[in-house]
């Protein structure tokens, strides 16, 4: 299932917008042709100048898997890299039911309101697939936010290895800040291994939680919560009100238990409500208080850096092996010999051995390995 | 610093009975050159009839990093595998001063002298140099046990990457149950990624702690916990009997709040006292029991079966690393494309795809992973 911005019928089509605008065809056919044959310089300089057509209309050739479109996007990105780095990165994670959405939306909209900022909200959800209800797949969760001129919402690039998702959400944020979005959400589902990769690509990383989760969920998340700058207790509100102080206190609890961060910093744990729009102020002064903290210790330059060092040595791996284990060769011999790993009939080591000397199609190299 | 194993001076002495040996010099030159020169052939035949010298040296081959070494013994282990499997692997850790090497003693000494075992102890210490204390690097630890010929004991292999001791440790067990022994000990220092790579390779995994450790050091220890079929605490014994017992509720406690395990085993908590060699029947009691219940209900197949796919992936993914970073044209362009990417001169990916070209020297081609 491809996302929209992936269907040729939508290149050239600005998703975001076309949610208050009729449809159009043949203008829009023009459109898409004239922009497809742009170079990557002109790219580049509509980017620079925010444009928020071709920034998405960029990032749909950086998650193309076709060589041409590959192409053209690393030009860009490498135009766009000396003019990126200048936003605050932050991470926001949560179980399905936290109200990321409602929150991303309320947090987004006290950014641009309050503080004149700029925002881009990425997304990075292996699983997505619109049928599956791909969180951001339906940019309307976030009512306000998608309807802001100085928003711009992109959803999670779809299915894939979680590997190359990251690599191009992590690319696309380098597109959003060279065109002047000062701020960057990138959101994941709170259920798996793709919080490791948000906060490989975060300054911040925020963790949402709803009150009364049992012992067993807070037991589940304890790898997440181990990552969290700021843990924010959502629907502080109504009923719910004096719950979410005593989860509140609870995950204060919790994580004095804890080792002492990298950075320093002690997170700290808020109460809000997303929909009423309650404390959101207090949630991003205490994110400022943190930029404060952690550019004055050098922590902040620091982990950019073993990020990007981390990026990589990530992507130098996950490309090795993809080049292994895609080759038809390899894909029918694996079967094989993993079949005779399993019925010891050889090691899994020689399984291993006799799948490399066949990819180096030198067994005297490969010995030596 | 090398191992004494890898000491071509030691190679052909059998260091485990060494210790009660006087020192030989003419007839084990000898033997040396003797033993260096069997065949693959030669070697199978003397492990299979148990030959604990000659499993020694095969070991040493295995571990040697000379591809002529290495060749036989890959043939060795090749002979070795029909003949492997048929014991019960137990992984064993615990932080420094719990306890680990006498504890393995009176384990060691019950299985033998009680339940008429053959005991194999290995280790995997990925930070292993004799200068730093190595786990086992000094057998006369386990005093009993490595006088005890139904027993055998070997160090950990010498330092070098995680996986490259992994992959030896895996082998080596192989070679072990070819030669009879029916029990297989892997031993690991308490405080890493170790832990993992060991729960790879056994069938039940025991982890020793003792009383008074902290909420600290509980905190640390968790993901090691979530891994352990069987927690005991050593020094239940004199003044600290109270304070084992108080620390296995706890333990009992904490493990109510982990998720179910796979196997659908409750891991056990019981208390013992290594020195003094009490609650030990009563472990390995818990240890029968888990087996007749894995075996039983198919997991202890599933779990061999998941491992040895497991070691296959493992082992591909470190070699092709392996091969990519230590070629000296990579070693060299590394670093410059490393602060590269740290200076936003390039993309960390930008530089990982450019490493990759220079590797498979021909970069239309890469274009395409």
């Amino acid at each position: 299932m491809e996302h929209p911005e992936n269907d040729p019928k939508y290149i050239g089509l600005n998703v975001k917008k076309g949610v208050s605008q009729p449809p159009v065809v043949n203008p829009y056919m023009k459109e898409r042709i004239k922009r497809r044959n742009y170079s990557s310089s002109e790219f580049t300089e509509q980017i620079l100048k925010g444009n928020i057509t071709v920034l998405s209309q960029a990032v749909t050739l950086l998650e193309s898997g076709k060589k041409e479109h590959q192409s053209v996007a690393q030009e860009i990105i490498e135009k766009c890299l000396p003019h990126s780095g200048n936003s605050i990165r932050i991470g926001i994670t949560g179980v399905p039911g936290s109200g990321k959405s409602t929150s991303i939306d309320a947090f987004g909209i006290h950014l641009i309101n309050k503080l004149n900022r700029k925002l881009a909200v990425l997304a990075i959800d292996p699983s997505s697939e619109r049928s599956k209800g791909s969180i951001l797949g339906d940019k309307t969760r976030m009512e306000e936010l998608s309807r802001n001129p100085h928003a711009f919402i992109r959803p999670s690039p779809s299915a894939g290895s979680l590997g190359g998702v990251a690599r191009k959400t992590r690319e696309t944020i380098i597109l959003c800040e060279a065109a002047g979005f000062d701020t960057v959400f990138v959101e994941t589902v709170g259920v798996g291994q793709s919080e490791t990769v948000v906060h490989s690509m975060v300054d911040f990383f925020l963790l949402i939680q709803i009150p009364g989760a049992g012992d067993e969920l807070q037991g589940i998340k304890r790898g997440i919560m181990e990552m969290a700058d700021g843990i924010v207790v959502n629907k502080a509100d109504g009923d719910n009100f004096n719950k979410a102080n005593i989860a509140a206190v609870q995950y204060r609890n919790a994580l004095q238990l804890f080792p002492k961060t990298a950075s320093g910093w002690t997170p700290k744990v808020l109460t809000y409500s997303g929909y009423f729009r309650t404390g959101i102020v207090e949630i991003w002064d205490m994110i400022e208080e943190y930029f404060i903290f952690a550019k004055s210790n050098g922590y902040f330059d620091l982990r950019r850096n073993s990020q990007a060092k981390y990026w990589m040595y990530e992507s130098i791996n996950e490309q090795l092996k993809n080049h292994f284990y895609q080759l038809p060769m390899i894909k029918k011999e694996l079967a094989i010999k993993e079949s005779q790993a399993l019925s010891s009939e050889i090691s899994p080591f020689q399984a291993a051995r006799q799948l490399l000397a066949l990819y180096f199609k030198n067994e005297k190299y490969v010995d030596e390995i």
